[in-house]
């Protein structure tokens, strides 16, 4: 049987990643990386002395149309295959990222009249400027439907969509004016590729108040948020909405030309990268934890049953699999909160004996910190560096460090911080659990697992689960070849469901993590110190953290 | 008229100073350091392969000599100093430090059948292997003499004598049996150099239960402590005792000839150092608080009355000069804090950056923490690295830092941990005041006042108060050259008082340091939120840093 493949691209934070893979067992024959150029736009305008506030973060669209021009034709001549066995195409992208556009697609930004305008480009996932719309929409929204607030765990954050859109009304009406429209990246890569405008599922649903029963709010909601979103979604989005293991379009010519591929190739909707990453882990079942693992922790599981969970962020009736209420929930600091570990709080001693020993420093911590017995540290943290997104939902808490003497070495803090994540992740497997929904198994995917044994281990013996690892270290990528393939039909791609493409394309590892029964009644004990600490800071019986946030705002 | 001097010689924790002193005018005129060649002992017995446990700290009483024998007589040859132009030595002592000795004052250490035993050798004060005896003496005399106990803040602490002498009864009953006398390491400095047996009052009252109006509790309050202390302040002690600004006997011809002075000098009782200090640093009134800031900080204020202060570590009519109360608080961890900090938590880039510049790395966290505003670093610290020594006397407290974010820098924290122990600072002022002693000026004097620009703005913010300087870089060694020139009688010295004699000889510095209003409001603020989290922590609330450290002990 003749070769097939398809592409999966992910496009990411810092970069945009390209896989090919065989159709028939999803291994990765081909890869590329394209780094964007102007990266994360953080400071200024690209090209401009136009300086952002703090808390933006933006990209400039350019950049993912490069990943398509430059990593894909690379991609294909690496791994000496022949375009035309690629039968399909699919992607997965950062989310809530939006930007306005004209309505045949052309970025604001693009256009002279508007690209020294901040809100002209696109708004990245991690843009934090909207927390006042954030804040304004949820007070609102309490009261007028809670049916949908709980969908997203009693609290949407500013990250999401709607209060993105709100700031660039509020900041800049005319700007908001001139859009046509107002479109996740996912989507708006997919127009650009397909000639086709079409919404995900899986953003609509998780970052934009759409669900498959309800579809999006009426005029009366929207109107209440702000008189001119009345009719935002006819204004500036469109209402059709399609799955992402859908096809959205074929490749057209311009961008199969760009890309090195024929032209008519079937398009998958887009997908957020965590939630495709689900299906590159492996997991086509409900009551599996698929926590993907990088600068931040992502946790998606499954289930048959809808059930309201509160402090995760979102619920969305397919948005995972058909079939399936898809559940998302998060912790924003992880491998970010070990780099700033390495970056500000590691002492020349150890950098010196990692150059000498011919380390990278990440791995002398681990091996120092894997020294210890289990609360031989003496050191308790609460991994809010970066605010906490999932139970507490509340971006201006901040970090503690507890436990600390005379004796105290960095690798205790190191592995401390560590724990701490763990034991975050433990409250939203309790969350989940004491809300109706069992987490059976933990599959780990993701920059880290690989990276971090000790990780993985602490994981294992805090959460008191077996931890498997999937074999991808590209799980979105390589979910987004899987649907890429699936949306070909069964004659190209051999599978008849998504579930046969994903038990065939992606795998386990043979190793997994296996909890230790001593170090899990320790860490029950230090889970108990915890939690509480978790609660006394977190549900303001202590509101110093807020506190020490607006003397820093106000001093500035 | 001819020049007249006095040697004070300052036996600290890693050596001992000594300074010559004109009488006239208190100017040093030479001053040398013997650094102790055993220093702290803390690993195993010297020469020895015998460990000790964790928690203690020994000295070698042959350091003590060699001190007298080595500095002295090199001091007199730098200074130029006639030997026969010396009036008068005082000396002082850390405290509680203590040693066992014959009864012709041989410490056990010295003799071949005692050497291997740990408990023959000196305690130093940061001794801190006589918890258990602490607490089980805090319990019993909290039943049985309470008034005892509130002159020590409601509290004693395992530094102390009482602890430390029982221990040798607990751990080596024989060695205990052995000792014919069991004395301060300053009590028995002064006994070698003179031939006289003394003990000063001011180490009795502060650290042995002795007080003026009451002398030593009775033997039936020892007795409960432990059948075999019924008799131990005349087993293993004496009644005499000598007030230290007086003489305690003169020069003997065997250690006058070690160094390189004439017989029959008057040679004043022992003082303990911090004591020593307020002297030094020219205060010679009640409510002048006078901090001594190097590794640890000392508060030492005098009143005229006595009143209870929880918390505080000791209150002992003329226990500073005579006529006042003189009460003594302290933090253990302030340099020690910072020295932790640079050895564990500052990155290569830093410390590259201070060779770049040609400072040295507290030089350079201090220019760069100097340059952020009061309450830009948006942390706050409890300062317990080291546990808190008053108003909470807690060792098994331990550090807490909030507030940490992912752009958190070094010196933000760094400037944090300064902060804290400013507030644990006005803590303690805020205890003296509360219970009727107000504190009407501060002078800090040791290490860290001339080294350290911004922890003295600091402090002037935080506690609200102008602070001076003592000119004195070494106060406590200024403090014993006052009194060894006072004992030497008016004709000598020309002083009729020991208050003329602290006004002629010790000064103050021209600066000194101005709280700034706009920085009062703002660390007042701040304060308000470090007393919610020193009670939450501190008084049981949460007892979270107990928990963390008996894990800890448990799994090691």
């Amino acid at each position: 049987m003749k070769e097939k493949f398809s592409i999966g691209i992910d496009f990411g934070t810092e970069s945009g990643r390209v896989v090919i893979v065989d159709v028939k067992n999803g291994n990765e024959v081909s890869s590329q990386i394209y780094k964007y150029q102007n990266g994360v736009i953080r400071n200024k305008l690209p090209n401009t002395n136009i300086y952002l506030e703090p808390d933006w973060a933006l990209q400039d669209p350019k950049d993912y149309l490069n990943v398509l021009k430059y990593a894909v034709p690379e991609a294909l001549v690496q791994g000496g295959i022949n375009p035309k066995d690629i039968i399909g195409i699919g992607i997965d992208f950062t989310s809530s990222t939006l930007l306005p556009v004209r309505v045949d697609g052309t970025p604001l930004c693009f256009l002279p009249e508007w690209k020294d305008h901040p809100h002209a480009w696109v708004k990245l996932w991690n843009h934090h400027a909207a927390q006042a719309e954030a804040n304004m929409i949820n007070e609102i929204v309490r009261n007028i439907d809670i049916a949908l607030l709980n969908r997203y765990g009693g609290k949407i954050n500013s990250e999401w969509f709607f209060p993105k859109l709100l700031q660039i009304l509020n900041e800049d009406p005319s700007l908001y004016t001139a859009a046509d429209r107002i479109i996740e990246a996912g989507d708006w890569i997919v127009w650009q590729m397909t000639g086709i405008e079409t919404r995900n599922d899986c953003a609509a649903g998780y970052k934009a108040f759409y669900s498959k029963r309800k579809g999006f709010p009426q005029s009366e909601f929207f109107a209440k948020l702000h008189p001119r979103l009345e009719d935002v979604i006819d204004q500036k989005m469109i209402r059709k909405i399609t799955p992402h293991w859908h096809q959205a379009g074929t490749l057209s010519e311009k961008f199969a030309k760009w890309m090195g591929l024929p032209p008519g190739i079937p398009v998958a909707a887009a997908n957020v990268d965590a939630h495709s990453a689900v299906l590159g882990a492996g997991v086509s079942r409900p009551n599996i934890m698929v926590i993907i693992m990088g600068t931040s922790n992502c946790h998606m599981i499954m289930s048959k049953n809808e059930y309201i969970v509160p402090g995760i962020c979102g619920c969305v009736e397919d948005g995972i699999l058909p079939g399936f209420f898809g559940y998302e929930a998060g912790q924003p600091c992880v491998g970010d909160l070990f780099a700033w570990f390495i970056e500000n709080q590691v002492p020349e001693k150890y950098t010196k004996e990692a150059k000498e020993r011919n380390i990278d420093i990440y791995k002398l911590l681990e091996i120092k910190a894997s020294s210890l017995k289990v609360g031989e540290n003496g050191i308790l943290a609460l991994d809010w560096w970066n605010g906490n997104r999932s139970i507490l939902a509340d971006a201006d808490l901040s970090g503690l460090l507890i436990g600390l003497t005379l004796t105290t070495k960095p690798e205790e803090i190191y592995r401390g911080l560590i724990e701490a994540t763990a034991y975050g992740t433990r409250k939203i497997i309790q969350s989940f659990e004491d809300n109706g929904i069992h987490v059976d198994e933990i599959v780990a995917c993701g920059g880290l697992p690989d990276k971090n044994e000790l990780l993985m281990k602490i994981y294992a013996d805090v959460t008191g689960r077996e931890i498997k690892l999937a074999k991808s270290s590209q799980t979105s990528a390589l979910g987004a070849a899987i649907y890429g393939a699936f949306i070909s039909g069964k004659e190209q791609c051999g599978y008849s469901s998504l579930t046969d493409a994903i038990q065939s394309m992606a795998h386990m590892k043979n190793i997994s993590y296996k909890p230790d029964k001593n170090n899990m009644i320790i860490y029950d004990n230090i889970f108990k110190e915890f939690e509480k600490l978790h609660d006394y800071f977190g549900r303001q019986y202590n509101d110093v953290m807020k506190k020490l946030k607006s003397i820093r705002l106000n001093v500035r």
